[in-house]
């Protein structure tokens, strides 16, 4: 099953400042072939089901291994069955329905 | 890796009413042996990693089977490598913090 | 406009074990009559909408002025018009769905 | 305060489809003066607490009133003093962390 996935990992009991771990998540989800999609909240994926969610626990298994205590990630997991539909889908619709700004 | 996960399914392209959908979830991970617990905005179970997201697949599988053509999933996944805290634990946590209401 | 929230608060920047915060949060959320309920991932309040945001904006208050320096809270943000819907009512209505376990 | 939130509208109870539904909410947070800037699953913006909840409030009495009976919107809600971050910052800190892609 096809799935698109948004992933905002937060690294709790480490400093306020996380984006060397979360730099480090997207270099892992690089390596797992997904072409990650990073926005200021978090990063954006696709593929199959159970691929996906072997990069998100190699994620969670790297940085607890680099000396972050805990995690907690929040996920959200989008599947349609009456259309496919890709992150670049998502956003041309988004666009196609945009009144441009005026000058 | 043992992790706890807060799952909210939100179905798309049918009825404003979605009991029946989320009450569908709730038997799955019940026979997928994860024990779930609902709240108001979700359910929370806790499992080994492979396990519990082999339920939630199994969820979205089937309300696609019964005719949902979307679902928009939001899970909140936490590990932590501290010290063990199960579902019990957590709630126990910050029973012990909250001072007693005045009767 | 009438709301149902559930809230997560997550500090950052400080240990790992966080019940601390999370009932000083319950606590404002009730002196602000707002009768929290609380589950493993969060914390669940109905009102109006102002007044919810408003206790939600004093909880992050209340922790910054506490030493927390960073704060990272996943809300979900429910309002309907087709018909009120408690907190009570959506626990109902999974309630009557789900089919009781054989003893 | 200054936050920085994240916003993912869910309409239920209408078609599969939301795209008009969310280009209209991006449009309401424009006229708020709110600088939103869309990712696949979802819209980022920042400013005054009240007033980017006043800006996301705006957007569930419109999409009411144009007929969508129910909606469930999921917000990441940033706030930290330690230091000021802009959206901007965000992405500029994760980018300087990013190892660059071999060519």
């Amino acid at each position: 099953m096809r799935v698109s996935v948004d992933i905002c990992v937060v690294p709790m009991g480490v400093g306020a400042s996380v984006s060397a771990e979360i730099a480090q998540c997207v270099e892992i989800l690089q390596r797992h072939g997904l072409h990650p999609r990073s926005h200021p909240f978090g990063t954006a994926v696709e593929g199959e089901w159970d691929a996906v969610f072997q990069a998100i626990r190699a994620c969670h298994e790297a940085l607890h291994a680099a000396g972050v205590p805990r995690l907690m990630t929040t996920l959200k997991v989008g599947t349609r069955v009456d259309k496919p539909q890709s992150l670049d889908d998502k956003m041309r619709a988004l666009a196609d329905r945009l009144t441009p700004l005026p000058p």
